[in-house]
């Protein structure tokens, strides 16, 4: 939630040199994403998000994530559309930094969503992931089952000083996770953080899909989790059916789940779980006293990993049996 | 530059219930001021900017800035016009704070200014000061010469933490400054805070001033002295006379100084060179370690206020004698 790379007048017109978008009109930096710097930009010809990806941003997967978002948005999905130089290029340099510009959506996004919200997000990610069925990049999911272990242990020793007790809760969520976990789950191009933040909407209606920078090649099921987890959960931590089913409904008006993606759901609910859990409690530990970036809480998703743990059945999310 | 106030899209609908502003389109918390909250707002309407006033802002006084803006907008000077409700009120409330919405104008700062841009600078700020007037409020300086010994004393014990002997010095100049200070100049309302920030250009077109709120009524040629020091200076400390002949003569097409305003030149620009060093100094020395606010350098202002105090005439800033 804030502007990390200044970028002066003149470096704008440098970069903006090899476009064709007309007089510079508005030019601000915006509270967006967690770890790029984000500029809303308006021209004469149309309005545009520019962003500058940090450290943090995987520089080799750049190429995929910009393809990704082109390949969708051809596909019909709403998304941010990267806009090509007239070289050709999508990607360039500002402030040292690389940085693209994208098509800006309309809409906002919801703090607490309806279960009409839910049917629409549920909708969109199975849109997505029929549309994503034809791109050719691949890129692995760094935060799945393998990437639990490395996370866990960069944050292990210091876990307890989030709460007493979760360095060992967590290592047996880790080590169950990971012999339980299912394989040969259908695979394709999946958001992997499509919170309500990354989800717009104008009014009713949803007007659009965002952040695409933690997208990967994974189990399109991890995804529903993934949403079921950040969608439905009510703020006293009750997870609520009415919502969870929304949402897969909305789903499977597009894509019908597998009979072995309904078996696995739980725990693909539980390490969708854990998942963020563990990035919340590597950023929870790295948070310099005195920022103004407030991290998210961490033990929110460990109360919705005990949650998930004492689900049977796919039917406990709302999942018509 | 940073967003301070979380706003929640039921919120933000709570507070425009009272608009007639169409369906939101967007809202994005956005990186402008320092101590205000501000979002940049677009409905079926119009664009807009929400301002969230916070602690710093004095709330007695948010009725003289918004009725300044109108004033001055409907004198023809391009300013953020504030919006009011269907029952005539501009000043809300949301997120427990006093808020306003304000007309959105085009334009993006210019981080190192021309003579070209210093002239329509110097053009704006007279127009300003004839357009006020006849505006009937009036609210003191804090940051004139009354209130530079309590900022200083805020501070005293800690201004050599930012560089040894600056508390001297700090010392000399505020004792020389409040015997010598020129009393009886034309007074009137000023920006008082007209640095290239707070001046919008679309290309090479002046498109409009914003932040008025160290607005104030003080003397007009103290804030052509606020302009000098914040538009006339080169990186590396240097005066570029050339600016300050554009600034003054841009000025002086609108409103001509009196004599008196010319001989009191050099020392209105101590002051205002004081001015900002003392503000910057506080600002420095309360910075919260890790901060993602980066302050400005108190420094640079003891460096201009050492060239003021070798200026013999306004000549030297580029005055046709």
């Amino acid at each position: 939630m804030a502007v990390y790379t200044d970028v002066t007048d003149e470096a704008l017109e440098r970069f903006l040199a090899p476009y064709d978008l007309g007089a510079v009109l508005a030019f601000k930096g915006i509270a967006e994403g967690v770890s790029n710097t984000n500029y809303f930009l308006q021209t004469a010809r149309d309005r545009f998000i520019l962003t500058l990806y940090e450290a943090r941003a995987p520089r080799e997967d750049l190429p995929f994530f910009l393809g990704l978002m082109e390949h969708l948005a051809r596909a019909g999905v709403t998304c941010p559309q990267p806009v090509r130089a007239r070289d050709g290029q999508a990607l360039g340099e500002i402030a040292g930094r690389p940085a693209a510009l994208v098509t800006f959506l309309e809409g906002i996004s919801i703090r607490r969503p309806t279960a009409s919200h839910c049917a629409a997000a549920g909708e969109s990610l199975a849109s997505l992931h029929e549309a994503g069925r034809d791109f050719p990049g691949r890129r692995a999911n760094p935060f799945s089952v393998g990437g639990w272990r490395p996370l866990f242990e960069a944050a292990a020793g210091r876990a307890d000083a989030v709460a007493p007790g979760l360095s060992a809760r967590t290592e047996a969520a880790i080590r169950a996770l990971e012999r339980e976990w299912p394989l040969g789950l259908p695979e394709g191009t999946i958001h992997a953080d499509l919170f309500p933040d990354n989800v717009l909407f104008v009014q009713k209606r949803l007007s659009g899909l965002i952040d695409f920078y933690f997208a990967c090649t994974d189990g399109l099921a991890f995804d529903l989790a993934v949403c079921l987890n950040a969608w439905c959960f009510e703020p006293d931590g009750a997870f609520n059916v009415t919502k969870g089913r929304a949402l897969i409904e909305g789903y499977q008006r597009i894509r019908p789940l597998a009979p072995e993606e309904v078996e696995a759901l739980p725990i693909l609910c539980r390490g969708a779980a854990l998942r963020f859990m563990l990035t919340r409690i590597v950023d929870w530990l790295d948070v310099p006293p005195g920022a103004l970036v407030k991290p998210h809480d961490p033990l929110e998703y460990d109360r919705k990993l005990a949650f998930h743990a004492g689900v049977p059945h796919a039917a406990s999310y709302g999942l018509a049996r």
